[in-house]
């Protein structure tokens, strides 16, 4: 166990270190660049983190991370309310966004199934997923989900619970991504893009 | 740039990419994981640093940290105080420290010099190492900086200041690490390690 020079020195390394992916030497590395900022530069952080955890809500349609009840994407009404994207959590909201490809809404599950770790449908965001098809305002649902285990099994739960509703039921494409080499592409990813082949005027994009 | 799903969201991922080693991605990770924390934790943390900056001063004999005008290793009457050891920063300080093999006091410089970054012998806490050897206090320094040209030109500009004032100059022994293998040892260090043999008596850790 590493001694410091100071409890409030080592309760801050401490600190540091519960952050995800920070060891104990990253997180020495961080209290002494604290330590170099100005006051008002580390008030600052501080008090955006408070603010953060104060000001951000999750929104009451979608899950997502927003400022409001009902957050700015599905407010919007530009986007159509008709098609709706699956996926486990924020980051993949974020990622899908910056795409600009999709406007359709989003449904944030809050994690995938998992009987290993102790996570079942209750534990996520499925029954307001499966009363917003019941509605009958959703037509399609894309599955933005990992192709894991765990990702197909909560696929194949989505689909059993939304298709008997007159849900038609989609998932992203898989294949090669753009830019990569034939020749290094796994084989079940090649396999895929091979039976998925899309028209050459669909392949350009817009 | 990504866009993030809201202003308060995308501040706090820039102040945690301010933090050394951490990118856009990692950022992202510690603001979602802050979310998923109470209240309170993360009250905690934030008042942590805040209190980390207020109240972690340097010490005014040897410019390590310290929660008090003199340090408590500078403040311990059971260290020897002919024997000092010069390193580059704080890290090195909790490092010998941690190895419970050394017994003198400190002398913190703040950087080593390296022309090309701008850093000679002003900028760094060498006026204030000149001043303690010049009252007499100090029989032994010992070098305990990296072995590059920056740590190499330090060490020679030291030793030229302090050796005339009547001080001895020891740098702390480089060879094969212990556990290390003799035949992955680079060639210096395997070297170095046969010039400064020491007698077997003197080899074994106490």
């Amino acid at each position: 166990m590493i001694t410091y020079p100071s409890k409030i020195f080592e309760d801050a390394v401490n600190e540091f270190a519960r952050l995800p992916g920070i060891g104990r030497k990253s997180a020495l590395r961080m209290v002494l660049f604290m330590l170099k900022q100005d006051v008002s530069t580390v008030q600052h952080f501080s008090e955006t983190i408070q603010r953060l955890r104060a000001e951000i809500k999750y929104c009451n349609h979608c899950h997502n991370i927003s400022e409001t009840e009902i957050c700015s994407i599905c407010a919007d009404n530009k986007r159509d309310k008709n098609l709706l994207c699956i996926v486990e959590n924020v980051r993949d909201v974020i990622a899908i966004e910056n795409t600009q490809q999709y406007r359709g809404l989003y449904h944030v599950l809050g994690g995938i199934i998992s009987p290993l770790d102790g996570i079942g449908p209750a534990q996520l965001n499925i029954q307001s997923l499966i009363d917003k098809a019941t509605s009958g305002q959703i037509k399609e649902v894309v599955m933005a989900l990992a192709t894991t285990m765990e990702g197909d099994t909560t696929v194949f739960y989505l689909y059993k619970k939304l298709h008997p509703l007159g849900v038609s039921i989609t998932t992203i494409a898989r294949g090669v991504s753009v830019g990569g080499e034939i020749e290094y592409a796994d084989e079940i990813t090649l396999g895929r893009s091979i039976l998925n082949r899309v028209a050459y005027e669909n392949s350009i994009t817009k």
